[in-house]
């Protein structure tokens, strides 16, 4: 029996679950799970739950900093008395970290002072993203001495890309030098909604063939051939592609020099090790359905009234279109062999106006929804449901996706951690 | 009967077609063209065609300017005894120009004072663009004092474009202010195909939904709708979407700062009045199909030997990719409602094996072609050239584009200058 926490630190919020599995066959079972949210502030929410039960449902904690969190965290499990697997800090005897980017690691590795220093110059690529968590798994290397530090990256499922989709068309060697190519992100969301669709459909992964969507906050699509990424719309960093709630997605890459004047320069969020140019920080902070709305609360843009919130529906509009466009071009690019059409991530699982709307949008490709079916969706549910019209050629499912329990998942099949 | 020269400027060749015609019903009739390329330079190349017969194939002329190109042509025109239509410059009643960015113009425009300025102001968002166009416009006004100059914009067939698809989810106040939105390019040689096409198949403009495909050594693609434009693929600039010989087309809008510091500083290649950042010259002069193959010839790049030079195949089969995606968005966007794909531009006309690449990648939306009639596509058949499989769902066409002959119909067709 081995304990395994698997970590998630955002920009403002640290997520902690704990899973134990008997042995490396067993699914990992989550037996807690702890969150910090609104960081950094003296005014920061705990919320924590120990199976069934919620303790903390938004407890306010001084939580100036990420490591803050961490400390927090790790003495609410510590001092939980009902939770009897994890009495000492010896207990916990891995702790997987969820990294944004990971460059060309195509699996998840474990953490030494040399992947450490690696991940931290990919940094360079994904300024806004990697930070936080490194600065969590520093916390965990001082605070947990004895566990095993494994980092799982949001790129390693997209390592299967062909180079004529991976390669930009741009002067090669700069782009070797530089590491200039489509990595895409969400991939550990990719992974748990791959292994969970084939088995819902009783099919051997590799013959899996599906058009996945994560939507939430950053939204990606992608296309699954043979159970491998093929396509995915996020590229070097998690900027292109779809629009988010604060992300532009993909304009034309000349935009943010008619926007404003200096976006070449660092940006006041760049740190001494983190460069971070104006027009990154503009495109990627201050854009997205929110700067078409006002808000990035997407329930609220879906269910407004469309003559009174003409902006809710333009954003609405907007984001319904760029889905679709790459349901039909990833449509083509499985010939037409789609096992599934697949929503994941908040707006995705939560969203049953935009599931309905996409789908209608992309009827010609031969998908229909059942429309109790897609009101009816319960987070109670089975992780994939199927909310297909009986008569469709191909299936629409939700997947409640879970990036944690897929790391968690990594590390239990991995061969390294149980010899 | 008038005659109107249909001018076409870029940034190192000058095109002049003239035509003729009884009246505002009649098709014009190209009487003559006339091209110096290879600008600037003191051996520069005029081609000149009266009717069917070349007078120049190569002929050595020194213009060290658009300006200098400019008089040539004129003086060849002047001097030609047996061009009867066009004996002294009053002969030359009107001339037309393509102006690549018109901002928001819907139609063609007689040139004033005002659009003038409006024009060369536009031109901040196209600085690569507008440049030489208006530099000849000056030319006329000064050689041609009695002509009247109106402008043909690649933007203009582009303003049908609905609001959820010409926005970018950008802060919408800084949008407003700067203009920053998409516009479309190449409109001239898809207003071309939209009536060519309507023709062809006997249909009325209005009923005519076509996925178009301008594939030069700029390329893009547009869904047309009801004779409209509905969706194209570039955007503020002609930068974004498809790669072109020497353009990015579409990469992640974060790439260019990872790709060189100060990316944000003025390129050598600005002047005085056109700012053009470092970054723009980068992406749209130093990438691209050329940027991948080390050539912009494309004939060369789809007929290599895949094994012996596999850069050159890399760059085919991205650029099929990346046209089949526009394929596959377009057709969810028309409802898969489309009367035909038609191929146009250099690539789309004369490259046979890339139609055949793209057609049989989009074969699941019931796309096909009769390989005899993809391999005898000739320049001397018609406009509109019917390439499809007997039993397809939809038809292929190739169109024989003509961007000036465009412009000459849309002066020909305009009230303002028969009254």
């Amino acid at each position: 029996m081995k304990v395994i926490f698997a970590v998630n630190a955002g920009s403002s919020s640290l997520k902690i679950s704990v899973y134990s599995a008997e042995d490396r066959n067993a699914t990992p079972r989550e037996i807690a799970n702890a969150q910090v949210g609104g960081l950094p502030s003296p005014n920061a929410k705990l919320t924590y739950t120990r199976g069934d039960e919620n303790i903390y449902k938004s407890h306010q904690v001084n939580a100036e900093s990420q490591d803050d969190a961490f400390s927090i965290i790790l003495n609410t499990l510590l001092n939980d008395q009902k939770l009897d697997k994890v009495k000492s800090k010896s207990d916990i005897v891995i702790t997987c970290h969820r990294i944004v980017h990971g460059g060309k690691y195509e699996s998840a590795q474990i953490i030494t002072k040399d992947t450490y220093h690696h991940i931290e110059a990919l940094s360079d690529l994904a300024p806004l993203h990697n930070g936080a968590a490194l600065g969590i798994v520093e916390s965990c290397i001082r605070k947990l001495p004895n566990t095993t530090n494994i980092a799982c990256f949001d790129t390693q499922f997209h390592m299967s890309l062909p180079p004529h989709v991976y390669t930009y068309p741009i002067n090669q060697e700069r782009a070797r030098k530089n590491g200039l190519r489509k990595y895409g992100f969400h991939g550990l969301s990719y992974s748990f909604m791959t292994r969970s669709v084939a088995k819902f459909l009783q099919k051997d992964v590799s013959q899996l063939n599906i058009i996945a969507l994560h939507l939430g906050s950053g939204a990606s699509a992608c296309a699954i051939k043979g159970g491998k990424s093929w396509d995915t719309s996020m590229g070097l960093t998690p900027l292109s592609g779809l629009p988010g709630a604060t992300r532009s997605g993909s304009v034309d890459p000349s935009l943010v020099f008619h926007y404003a004047s200096d976006v070449g320069k660092l940006s006041p969020a760049s740190t001494e090790k983190l460069h971070i140019s104006k027009a990154e920080q503009i495109l990627n902070k201050e854009s997205g359905l929110s700067a078409l709305a006002g808000t990035t609360d997407f329930t609220a843009i879906a269910e407004a009234d469309r003559a009174e919130q003409p902006q809710h529906a333009l954003a609405f509009d907007l984001f319904v279109d760029r889905v679709s466009a790459y349901i039909g071009s990833y449509y083509v690019s499985l010939e037409g062999k789609v096992d599934a059409l697949v929503f994941a991530g908040g707006i995705g699982e939560n969203s049953s106006r935009f599931r309905s709307a996409v789908v209608s949008s992309v009827a010609c490709l031969g998908f229909a929804i059942y429309d109790d079916a897609n009101d009816s969706i319960s987070t109670k549910g089975s992780v994939v449901q199927d909310i297909s019209s009986k008569d469709t050629r191909s299936k629409v499912f939700v997947c409640q996706t879970d990036e944690q329990l897929e790391m968690a998942y990594m590390c239990y099949s991995n061969d390294e951690l149980w010899n």
